[in-house]
């Protein structure tokens, strides 16, 4: 199991439509950004196109829910894209059309679903594909997602459960779905008292994808995950979430310095702890009552997200509406040498870490990557030896933002951070 | 609030139908015990006959339930008697046949309903009784009983939410019901991180009984029932459970001892702190898997449950199935001297409590009541001093069960006690 | 043990040095004190002079303690008063010649003491009187107080470790003790992993009391208590407390509120929980770091802490510095009318309790004190049908602070009160 | 910190003194020992020789400690080997000789330590070396081992502590010591509200052994370790504990299998998460109680254990006394092969892990180690494809205990197990 292929042998890259449009993506919205995506970032490996929550809702329109709304859902308990937000799954085609669309341009499909079967088919106790149980029969009537209404958990020790996930996922491959984010399944703040309690769910999904005939990225969410699961996630998932939904917030920003210590060894060869979006640019778009906005990131923290992101290989998905994106926005998804430490980076580490600092290193074919951040409220210096990086003496290194030289001074780096701040340097191979 | 007229000035006492007909209790079987009440424990006060769960499931027959089971459910979300079970409710007259017949027993009639509204009425979006809004406007999405799948909790802080109530227990006085056990409403083992989380809807079902025009005993169910919450228990219920389930095991037995130490300051002056039913004689006839049984206890420690449960002033409320009572069983209900004990004993209390022993005492208006417990496995002789009762000497005591005089020695009495067993003793008022 | 003759028929009333000298009472502000409440107070009730902790540590001076201190202490491992600090103490005579003063002042005289024998005494390995054997053979290595570095427990299991406690108090009786707060011996937040383990040790206290010949209030702290404790506080306490430290906080007083809402059933009949010390007037005269400073509470607070503390039947304990009292503070101390409802109110208890209001009631036999609070932060109208306290209908009612004669309206009370304000009404009996 | 050159590029392999002489070790019984290890074991990597806790204690001679025992301790606070059962300790030469002879055989020698600073030396107030502080200025009076009297825990925030840990590993440097068992510093179990609070002692002794002039492992006790501080103990130690004391009872091994699944990742280039020594053989000789015994696993256990150990790459002590070690004993710990998994093996990983079995993969240079578990107690069939291993095809196999090949079959392989038994094969690379 844990040598399965692996569906993302690099981090994934893409674009995911929760941050600005929360549960209100339309097609028209999916196919602009994916159109920005094909022309401005897919030449920078941004390749993955994720429509979030809620597809087959027809009222939902903004980061709200209906409780209890009434689904698009076929006859075998199976959501579907709702036609008034998506006009091309009218009859039964789902997103085929679009995924198709999509594949076009030369990118990847994704959606999101919830885990579980929804409710509503459990009280109209609808068929099931490839089974003579109901969806009361494998419905587990205590099982909730603690945020949203539209699903029961399914309960894997009864007949039919696994024909049920087994017809979902055949379903999206017959769409043609490249990426499937699977929420509600894997977090320990909500259920503190039941932590991981989705673990037969993650091994049915699991196996589901490995049926379906078609390679998919399985994505976990949300966090924290459960450390002590890393096994268990990591040969079941190729990317899980370490922490609840990251916003842009410098409070966040720098617990995740804290997550990333946690978890650096788990990433790699194929599994990807994930830093979550990356919420840039125009955000909250369909937010009726704070309206649209503009990440709230200072320009340093941006690049600080970036440069932590990137180091310690999270997933990159981009959360902005795309239209209209400003230059500095762009300019920081489009530096392939950074790009190149998130998609080729190897051993990535903390040297250093407390509650003022970090410093994290990386290592590439050819040098290798450090980044040093500076997380307290006040500009400061770091100074670095090269014996702390496992080298005896510094080379001269590159900032990968500004592609200034840095000289070593006594063989050592010392460097003055503004406040929140970080660099990114490449430190060549020495010759021997 | 806290000087409501009280519906249950003293202990109530009766017969509930779950520990021998679990959720399958049938209007014959009602009316059955009811008429056993009558002629042989009415006169030692036993009333109340209380219909326990799921009347309202046709299909219920044993103590199982069926999970998303569909119920009988009038136009306005309140839940009815299934018919074929209750025949006499037919035609949407409810309990009010079977209540009568009751009370022209010379009995009051109870009944049993989790709190919330049904499941199935907030996914079919039926009407409410005096409110515009519907069923999915109240419900609370994520609020569950943790064992059963009927109900979706009330969100009471939603317009309709009270009238809800209100309707329920309107239609409850219109049938007559003089006692309802309220469940999945008072406990803090189920939901660890959300203790009492049903706080509001406790609070409307007091004002919805306070304004149906019918007196009704308020009983809270399951326990344990949060310690720290004794005020607004008084304030609003009559009786409340101190633990889960109560069952025909020393080990269960054993631990109530426990909690009537933590709770005795809150009983007396209509609230009724509560050991849960009795589990004497026949139990669980419905029950499919394991078939009846006779309880399980030994008469020592039948006759120490009695002892606890009459000088802690617990509600009595009988489990049995009566039909065939044998007359050991009889003999432990129809004692009227250990009766008044739990009808009129006064600043019941331990003097007492270790692991091995316990000793309480009670006044009653021309003596007191000492009850000695022999906790342990071993016979055990229990030593006790004027003194600890607040007594200067001992009177001669009579024992409640054998009538035996008890002299004192040395002013101390001294009992040898078998394993799990206890007495009751009446001392008089000493002539000053 | 539970009907044992009570120390504390009524609330204790007095004076403790903590709020004011902390860890640095010294002979000279003991018997200053006394004397103010000799000529001021006493009348009022006011007869226990509490010396607070570590009169047995020659350099303490202030509120801090000095870890690891060397301490005063007898031959037999008993701690003794610093004779630098309490002169009188000289040559071994210890407290007597001070609460002979006390005594013949018409007060009585307290001390304080953490549970346990002195770290010195274990690491000397002194010895003890009654028993042969030594310091270390009975105490605990691993139970420490969490804030003083004076003591280790006492492991009762052992040999010996009752001959200690029973020396102590043998000592404190040939001095002339009437009151021992015993601190370090009753919390759960300070050991949530190990709630009430010094269980064993209250046991022993209270063995040694009863064993010394003389009648000695015993008052345990801190607290929290736990709730659950309560019949187990009751038999061996005769006060315990309520929370942590109480101080001038508005906070602080306002959660006394959700503690007497838990606390009321268990007090009265010489059993007192405890809402700590009044930190009123001058207080902290030895604080270096900040300097004296004067009650930070609103009068209005003020007030509301003075009917809270009564009606609920806490003990009262002075925590000013007496010296220079300014008229309102003594106005607090010298309401006899309010004092009586402390000393002889009856079934005292909440009748209403939310966060915003609380209305308290408790019968005297001529008639029921009432006191309405407005815990909330704007003035605020709380209106009381006479139905709430169990009354047919109102009297008018006299306010225990300004006299003022309230006549009902229309059968309800309707009163206009300050933020954090409150009244204290008394309702005379009405003649039938 | 994170890349200072790690002490212990292998796994440690050695002897420890606790499992067979508990706090009873003498200079005879570790002189001993080592030359059973110099003769028999050394050719297979096992050099280090530990003295495991309370050497300084003279009356300590089995598993029981002396609370509040008098220790032998230097000027400077400094504990000391007792002369009494380490004779050439005797005129402050410490372990000086002790290391040398060790030395001389070939061998390194480790002692224990528990971390702080002796409570002797703190309640007597005695002198520090390097600093003008005392032993009262650095200890903290609330820091406690919990299970061991001698010591308080250190204040890392107080002046002198560095200096008091930097004089420990000057004497320890002086004395020949390569290797530190540091005691009380690493667990999560007996102080779960204070997780990892000795963070600050432990890089305190990490700066202090980078100063002291001599290289020394550094292995942390007792576990479970804080998974989440994977990263603080790897910047920090060479070593450290993933559960409490382990010892011969199957629970104890099988638990291991969980934590192992935990930890791997962080294992590697030089870091060691520690299963703990290898309980075989005599065990126990000095426990007075129950007397020495023979390990109480079965043999299937025994190898199982050492398949663990070696292929999770734990260090590897040896806890049994070696005189009279018989033939099975010595076979498990002379297997070369089995002995390379451990020392040289890369990338050791689960990749199958239920409550029923497991099976781990480690890369060497030629091939592959395989491990297949049966955790279950009956005897079981396990298969493995080659692609769960990342193969595309089986190679023949070889046991690495019994020599025999072992041929797949239809690309699988497929192996009978005994109850708790297993298997260690190598597979070797396939030519391209």
């Amino acid at each position: 199991m844990m040598n399965r292929k692996k569906a993302a042998p690099t981090p994934p890259m893409g674009w995911n439509s929760w941050d600005c449009y929360g549960a209100g993506v339309s097609e028209q919205a999916l196919l602009q950004n994916a159109a920005f995506l094909q022309e401005h970032l897919l030449p920078y490996g941004w390749k993955y196109v994720v429509c979030d929550i809620q597809w087959y809702e027809p009222a939902a329109a903004d980061t709200r829910y209906h409780p209890f709304a009434d689904l698009c859902m076929d006859e075998y308990s199976r959501l579907l894209p709702a036609p008034n937000r998506f006009p091309s799954a009218a009859d039964g085609k789902g997103f085929a059309p679009i995924a198709e669309k999509i594949h076009d341009m030369g990118l990847l499909f994704g959606i999101h679903i919830l885990r579980g079967i929804p409710r509503q088919a459990v009280h109209r106790n609808t068929s099931l594909l490839g089974t003579a149980q109901k969806a009361r029969d494998i419905a587990s009537a205590y099982s909730l997602c603690p945020w949203n209404s539209d699903m029961y958990g399914v309960d894997m020790s009864r007949e039919g459960a696994q024909a049920y996930y087994d017809s979902l996922f055949e379903l999206y491959a017959s769409w043609g779905v490249d990426f499937v984010k699977v929420d509600d399944i894997c977090n320990t703040e909500y259920k503190p008292a039941e932590p991981y309690s989705a673990k037969e769910e993650i091994e049915a999904i699991r196996r589901a994808i490995d049926r379906c005939g078609r390679e998919m990225v399985l994505s976990l969410s949300p966090g924290p995950a459960p450390l002590e699961q890393g096994w268990h996630l990591s040969a079941n998932a190729d990317m899980w979430r370490l922490t609840g939904d990251f916003w842009d917030e410098w409070e966040k920003l720098d617990d995740m310095f804290e997550r990333c210590a946690r978890w650096y060894p788990f990433s790699g060869s194929g599994c990807w702890p994930d830093c979550d979006m990356l919420p840039l640019g125009r955000l909250c778009v369909t937010d009726r009552r704070h309206g649209e906005r503009l990440c709230r990131l200072t320009r340093d923290e941006q690049k600080t997200m970036m440069n932590l992101w990137c180091i310690f290989r999270s997933p990159l998905m981009l959360g902005a509406a795309t239209e209209h994106m400003d230059e500095f926005t762009l300019s920081l998804l489009t530096n392939g040498q950074v790009l190149r430490v998130n998609q080729e980076g190897k051993n990535q580490r903390p040297v250093r870490h407390t509650g003022d600092e970090a410093v994290w290193q990386s290592f590439l074919p050819d040098g290798m990557a450090v980044a040093l951040f500076n997380r307290s409220d006040k500009e400061r210096r770091l100074s670095l030896a090269a014996g702390e990086l496992g080298l005896d003496a510094f080379p001269a290194a590159t900032d990968l933002w500004s592609g200034e030289r840095i000289l070593p001074h006594k063989n050592a780096l010392s460097l003055s951070l503004a406040p929140h701040g970080s660099v990114m340097l490449f430190l060549p191979n020495m010759q021997e």
